[in-house]
């Protein structure tokens, strides 16, 4: 069965998307600990991402690094941490988060709630950074 | 002025190693959240991980995958989580965590107490699945 990340690559349930390549889908976090978490996904359904072949895995780094660097043109933030849990949902991603202090990685920390049109103006701003960052 | 991480590379500072290349270290952090929490750095000093370049950035999360799996084989878990904070020493580093359950990647956990012996059985223990998996 295809994940819930599969499916929203594919457009069958909606996201707010930041960037995308031939491999590598970019999306908001619906449950953001800051404005701008964002997850990073192979379209190639993998759970655990050490599964990924070395070429994938050093290819969806590169593709994450450069959607951080529209993160942080649009979200100033002192550095973009990362972090890869993947025992929720089995499809291999990577959190993307803006902080400016190590407690804003804090996975216990309460999630924001955002209005749909914020996610928007959100994503807006990193697709934005990241269609300039490609020019 | 080096960084504490330049040292411990240097062997100026002592380090439970678990694995080494030409362009990466991977050593047991001293604070750790769980057995066999581990630390891979590049040898190159660069504060922020994605300012590395794009070939570094790569090659550093290939290590940091077969340094995972050496972890796995010497401490079996569910997945080995990958967290990057970067705000306490400026040196890029990722952290490598088996975990068990999304709750053991919490940085707001208490930090196991080891003794210098435990330490040494774990990275000798990662250090010869490493040695192994690359035979």
């Amino acid at each position: 069965m295809a994940t819930i990340f599969s499916k929203i690559i594919a457009g069958e349930i909606p996201s707010y998307k930041v960037a995308e390549d031939e491999r590598f889908y970019a999306f908001l976090d619906i449950n953001p600990l800051v404005k701008g978490h964002t997850l990073v996904v192979p379209k190639r359904e993998v759970d655990y991402i050490f599964d990924l072949s070395d070429e994938e895995l050093a290819a969806m780094q590169v593709f994450a690094k450069h959607v951080a660097e529209a993160i942080q043109r649009a979200f100033p933030c002192r550095k973009v941490g990362q972090a890869v849990i993947g025992l929720e949902v089995p499809h291999a991603h990577i959190h993307l988060i803006p902080i400016q202090k190590e407690s804003d990685m804090l996975f216990s920390n309460p999630k924001l709630k955002l209005e749909p049109d914020e996610f928007a103006a959100i994503a807006q701003a990193i697709a934005q950074a990241w269609t300039e960052g490609n020019k």
